[in-house]
């Protein structure tokens, strides 16, 4: 059994959660499964979309790999103590990745201590003013825990969550799959280049995986 | 008042859907809305994530433009006469766009006669088979009427919408916000180069769009 959350909540962008529950949806292997997480039964984005959550919070904890998305009101959600509480997330056991300012969720939960953080251009000065390091680089991801910036990094997120957990193989494919017609071969090129800088020797080396 | 509206129905790719519907969303202009479009109440993709419609299909005519999104079950809405009378679609005074399979259903409509058209490769074949030139490319243009293939080439295509309905500023700002941090300039330049090519000439270099 493999289980992916995606972390969606109120106000949140559609491109940085669904980019990467799609790509890692459609990872076709025994036992896989993806689901958005949410902490109530529907949650509406920025732009007035209402989706049915596939999972609750506190059902994280169960997950083999955790993304947090992006969204309007990140702010709030991280002023929150008890909704902080509610992301129980482990690194030493979890692939654990965050998009846009889902960094800001990462950073108050520690999780950013010390390393390059990527996040968009909007959250910058709130995830620099939660005491982490931003870059500007559109993907970071060092051990089990990454961090992509600007919607469109979302793809680069999910084949690096696909690597780490299927194979590098798997997460060419998937950016394959989804790159524009026409640009395939250089998109999949640009995106394993993030990928493969940011997978542990063990992953980017082991013989079954490739 | 600009009103556009994404179809998306049972079955569907939530990129092909999503990244539009976000990058039109976020444009700042009075009287400007975007909606889900779909046949029932609520549409559940092909990742089992159940949304919630904002416009049924019968205010499409209503509409300045329409983009269809791609699913998994394009192929059977194809072949539904009652499913294709639904789509309302006028060239000649609406915006028309279609992303991957979404294809499928313009060139059932006779919307795709005689012009170049991208899709995505599965989709490929049938779109030949209902009588159109699929070329090897992420986007083309003709007149009022748009096609895209591969999942990130919706970009491209919400791009072109913006270009023509509210300028290509507003269309470079758009594919600006949503590139990765630190591909940005690069990113946007591609986009536009894809858009800028597929414009009728009053709209590139209408001066008050610049």
């Amino acid at each position: 059994m493999t289980r992916i959350a995606v972390v969606t909540l109120d106000g949140f962008n559609e491109i940085d959660s669904f980019v990467a529950s799609f790509m890692l949806g459609r990872v076709d292997r025994a036992g896989w499964s993806v689901a958005i997480a949410s902490p109530t039964r529907q949650v509406t984005s920025m732009n007035g979309l209402t989706v049915t959550a596939q999972m609750p919070l506190d059902e994280l904890p169960d997950a083999d790999a955790v993304l947090v998305g992006s969204g309007a009101r990140t702010r709030e959600y991280a002023r929150d103590p008890a909704f902080l509480a509610s992301l129980q997330l482990d690194p030493s056991r979890q692939v654990i990745g965050s998009q846009c300012s889902g960094a800001l969720l990462l950073a108050r939960l520690g999780l950013l201590d010390g390393v390059p953080v990527c996040t968009d251009l909007l959250t910058k000065p709130w995830v620099i003013e939660a005491g982490a390091d931003v870059v500007d680089q559109p993907f970071f991801a060092s051990g089990n825990v990454a961090t992509a910036g600007g919607c469109l990094s979302s793809p680069y997120l999910a084949a690096w969550t696909i690597a780490r957990l299927a194979g590098v193989e798997a997460a060419r494919s998937a950016l394959f799959s989804v790159a524009p017609v026409g640009e395939k071969d250089e998109y999949v090129h640009r995106g394993m280049s993030h990928v493969e800088r940011h997978l542990p020797v063990s992953t980017a080396a082991a013989p079954g995986q490739r």
